[in-house]
């Protein structure tokens, strides 16, 4: 997999964050504010006429692909297109995941209307989407990195919109192999479970951790 | 589940579909601008402070919550907050999904920068989300309805991001159970596999097809 390196200070990537950070955020409101508005059909048409008119503006000039897998010089991660976690992408919530000292990955964040699929609920997909991120980075929370093989999810009840928890962490591991095991709740407890299968890489060539079994969650 | 009834005419339906459909297509192509634009700095500042004043005139006058499940009083659906098939919601591609008499249910769709994982390929959760809404539908192509009681989903190969393909159907039923399968694909094939298990709701008071074994996908 490749990676795009560039050679920036810290302060430039504060200062790119900073710059890109409130654009994506309004374009994160102007997605829900288009589900949910009943404005009149002249202001929807402005509305639609301004919004070509900015994305004219904003292709002026513009990468000829997606954003990638971006790192500064000494490796920090820029991963701003990411659909779930990207700084530079409206769909995604985005989630800021945090990584606990054991291993734990989790995330605290809000779904709105853009996040529906039953009536006031979370897409089914949508919270499938959410935990491959949270279980990925959580595959590869002891440094050695993974890819998903196989991911399974149980809907123990619908998940409301509002504010929501995820959160998962190793279970096992056997050589190239980990299980991870996560969920995502809401205040009431847990609403969606998921399992997965990630494979460390045939080319890595770094250290393997020792093999551990079953911890419970 | 509840459902909101709208008593509009087939008419008005197509008038609602032609206002907003165009101004949610210029919202997606701003999110994949926002990704990749690399303007000067006052450019994204004069976008940021235009997207943020559309906001505003667009909550104006908005629905108290998520847009929910519509249909019109004789019952053709206007899901159009869905996250993936949403006529309204730009985090969707969207999906325009197809049922044959098969009971097979498809949909072609081009994904791009927005819905990047590894780089200049689909996110894991992205192919996960929109396998779930084509295994769903697929499960409640046989005109009982049902909801997700798990799903798996094995990664075979990385998703290029650009035109795919995505299918499922019906392979077994045992009363109130439905087994699900089907396939993310590009042009080299299958790139995603999933297979759901569906239950018919208790409250269901309608026919229970008969049962089938495994049909080969």
């Amino acid at each position: 997999m490749e990676f795009t390196l560039e050679d920036i200070s810290d302060a430039e990537v504060t200062r790119r964050r900073e710059l890109y950070g409130p654009l994506t955020d309004s374009v994160r409101e102007l997605i829900d504010a288009v589900i949910r508005t009943e404005v009149d059909e002249e202001t929807v048409r402005d509305a639609h006429r301004v919004i070509a008119e900015t994305v004219e503006r904003l292709q002026a000039n513009q990468l000829a692909g997606s954003f990638g897998v971006r790192h500064t010089a000494d490796m920090k991660g820029m991963p701003w297109g990411n659909s779930v976690i990207g700084l530079r992408n409206a769909i995604a919530p985005p989630l800021t995941t945090v990584r606990r000292t054991d291993g734990t990955v989790s995330a605290d964040f809000t779904l709105g209307a853009a996040y529906e699929g039953p009536p006031s609920c979370v897409h089914g997909g949508v919270a499938a989407m959410i935990l491959d991120q949270v279980l990925g980075e959580a595959g590869s929370a002891d440094d050695v990195p993974c890819y998903t093989g196989t991911i399974s999810f149980r809907y123990l009840r619908p998940t409301p919109l509002g504010a929501l928890h995820a959160e998962a962490v190793i279970v096992e591991r056997d050589g190239r192999k980990k299980i991870v095991r996560g969920a995502l709740s809401d205040g009431d407890g847990e609403t969606v479970t998921a399992e997965g299968v990630f494979i460390v890489p045939k080319d890595w060539n770094g250290p393997i951790p020792r093999s551990i079994r079953s911890r419970p969650i």
